[in-house]
């Protein structure tokens, strides 16, 4: 029997691009020994030449010119490795018009415009998988998708930006504040030069939306989620977390809950004794409780060349699978929308809250903050006031809440903020 | 169009056959959603239809006799939960013939019979998938043999068996002997009458042989497996071990080491910064290190109804896909055998070890032990000895070594147990 050929078409040769050519290269027998099917990059099409990358492109097509791809009818998958909207958008929407499957790690893309990506690659008769645009290396998708596809997802609890869990990583054992450890990660390699999207829990948001979209069956907005960044963490903060036995993580929240779906991104405070506690560095966890697995977690490098072109390979060999029988494009691949699914409003969620203040070291401050607090129906679990007094004699309180509404805690802040003892810059997370 | 039916028949309504029928009843409209697929519980074949299940089985066809299963044609996929060897070989070998699509969760029997049931099936163009096999409902084996596909896998480090890590986790957080922490698993159902198979490590061995084949893609002999239980373990071990930072769990490793295979499940210390050390009570967890991918953990409940029956009903949908393909019957969903590999024999593997002993105190005793561990090249790394004495005037001393070869030890040991100050149960563990 004639061997199974699929070519393959990379556009962009950056980091996870240049990951995908080396495994297609250095792991063709492996791949057809587990496949029977042989897996050859035939084109790569990259703007930029020049850049050293340590890969023998021998037989391979090396080009500027995406359409090379896209029109190349041998080609039947494309692997979009440029990121961001445009041009990644406009390449991906015409090698599904050619009948290409595609394979993206581009998680902005697959969390903003999925919805018409998916529509169009049904359409036309083809796949899009996207794998590599949560949790890097770890197959989450796969597992969400396929692994527990016989139970309705009750929630899951993700560290899903590398970034930012680096920052608070450093900030909890090094003794770093923010800016510092934000400089490390620069240093090292694990934030960006712009680092916005991940410290601002945009990138999270845009992971949580995918798995979201899976789980639930419904077309999850981006822009209907709260999303809440790591900047305003202190050293202070991780100090008190730590004393209470908590390590803080930028968790993305989804829980099934009266049933609508209560989604969100922010710092949490997450118990020593719970395995995600203890997910630290760049690396990425899942945790997701199915009704009838009950609790999984899902763990691994969540970036990086080789762990995201691991994803993205996977996704090749599932397509081939596709591609050499006759139920390819009947969408089985595609998230399935049943139903628009409600979202709670964030203001109906209730939340334990860790809230941090500095006060004037006057009488009767305690009084008036637990004060509003009573009024507003937020009863409080644990409290601390330091002795250190800064120069300026503000001293920090730390308070612990029961389940309380978020909309009461707004108002009951607001209130504490009127208080002319209370310096603006205070600090409201939640606890998990 | 018409919607696509699979029928499925069940063969043993134990406790997981419950959990699969549960599941087929309950989220039928969840499966249909998320495949446009219908699956249709046809026929179940249980001997015992006396004990009380709380399932609704109107419109379920209920005998006793498999034969209703295997024999009728509507019936494409069978599911056989009734464990153990004979007759479950039997109705699979028979189902596979009558092409039709197995699934089963019998890890015994796919350990040692896996090999000519695959190329049974292949023969017969279907397939036989076996999630539930390893890890309960975690979905491991898709994890490994669909998500990581791209990489080598360098290791593997598993917490497999629910039994004994339960009774290991008693041990360690209340204090229990093994006796006394076994008799608590009986009592609240995570352990068997009869404990056997679960404590001596044999249920470990047959999930290490599946998982080694498919990462390995090589016909891995259950028989070959160098295995220890965890019977000769004792509270002042457990004590030690979290004296000197570790706790003691029964691992199946998965090693490639020059060209070969290290295979082995014993008791293990492994240190309380890695995150296998938190796995706790009847949980498993899987390690596993792939060459691009990197450290990567799979983690959920590797045991129960619910669970299992969650990695059954991924197998069958995953089944449904070449139902109503051309694929089918390519083997593609099969344990790929490039070729045999060569295990590491067990003498020549290195580890570094922890022994315990109780010798008289008398002079000279550590003098001797110290003098024939440097004899076989084993240097001492740590050393306790406590003040504590037992009644008959013997203490216990432990030494933490640093790497050194198996058969080494096993020598070493020999010569140790040759001096009349040393009482017989003495214990030799290894370190992670």
């Amino acid at each position: 029997m004639e061997k199974k050929q699929v070519y393959v078409g990379i556009i962009g040769l950056g980091t996870v691009g240049t990951g995908v050519a080396r495994i297609l290269l250095e792991q063709k027998e492996l791949l057809e020994t587990r496949t029977s099917v042989s897996f050859n990059l035939k084109t790569i099409a990259e703007l930029d030449w020049n850049t050293e990358r340590d890969l023998d492109l021998t037989g391979v097509k090396c080009t500027t010119d995406a359409e090379e791809i896209l029109n190349d009818p041998e080609i039947n998958v494309v692997v979009e490795t440029i990121g961001g909207y445009q041009p990644a958008f406009g390449f991906i929407t015409k090698a599904l018009q050619k009948h290409k499957h595609v394979v993206t790690a581009n998680k902005a893309l697959i969390a903003t415009h999925g919805h018409e990506l998916f529509q169009m690659a049904l359409e036309n008769g083809v796949n899009l998988l996207f794998e590599a645009s949560v949790g890097g290396g770890i197959p989450i998708i796969k597992g969400l998708k396929e692994g527990l596809i016989a139970n309705n997802i009750e929630s899951m609890f993700g560290i899903l930006n590398g970034t930012s869990n680096y920052i608070l990583t450093r900030m909890h054992q090094d003794g770093l504040e923010f800016t510092d450890a934000l400089k490390g990660a620069q240093e090292k390699g694990f934030a960006e030069a712009d680092p916005t999207l991940d410290i601002s829990g945009g990138d999270a948001a845009h992971k949580l939306t995918i798995l979201s979209s899976i789980a639930s069956n419904s077309f999850v907005k981006y822009e209907s989620l709260y999303v809440e960044g790591i900047t305003d963490i202190t050293k202070l903060d991780i100090d008190f977390a730590k004393s209470f036995g908590y390590t803080i993580k930028l968790l993305a929240i989804y829980r099934r809950v009266n049933g609508g779906l209560d989604l969100r991104v922010h710092p949490t405070l997450v118990e020593n004794k719970h395995l995600l506690s203890a997910v630290s560095n760049e690396l990425n966890a899942i945790f997701v409780r199915g009704d009838f697995v009950g609790n999984t977690m899902f763990y691994g490098p969540g970036a990086g060349e080789r762990p995201t072109a691991s994803a993205i390979v996977s996704d090749i060999v599932d397509l081939s699978d596709d591609l050499f029988s006759d139920s390819a494009g009947n969408g089985r691949r595609a998230i399935k929308i049943a139903a628009d699914v409600k979202l709670i409003p964030f203001d109906e969620i209730t939340n334990r809250f860790y809230l941090r203040f500095f006060t004037r070291d006057i009488p009767g401050v305690l009084t008036k903050i637990s004060g509003v607090l009573a009024e507003h129906d937020i009863s409080i679990s644990s409290m601390v006031q330091l002795e250190t007094h800064e120069k300026d004699n503000y001293v920090p309180i730390v308070l612990l809440t029961h389940e309380a509404l978020e909309k009461s805690m707004k108002h009951a802040m607001q209130k504490i903020l009127e208080f002319d003892f209370v310096k603006e810059n205070c600090l409201r997370l939640r606890i998990f």
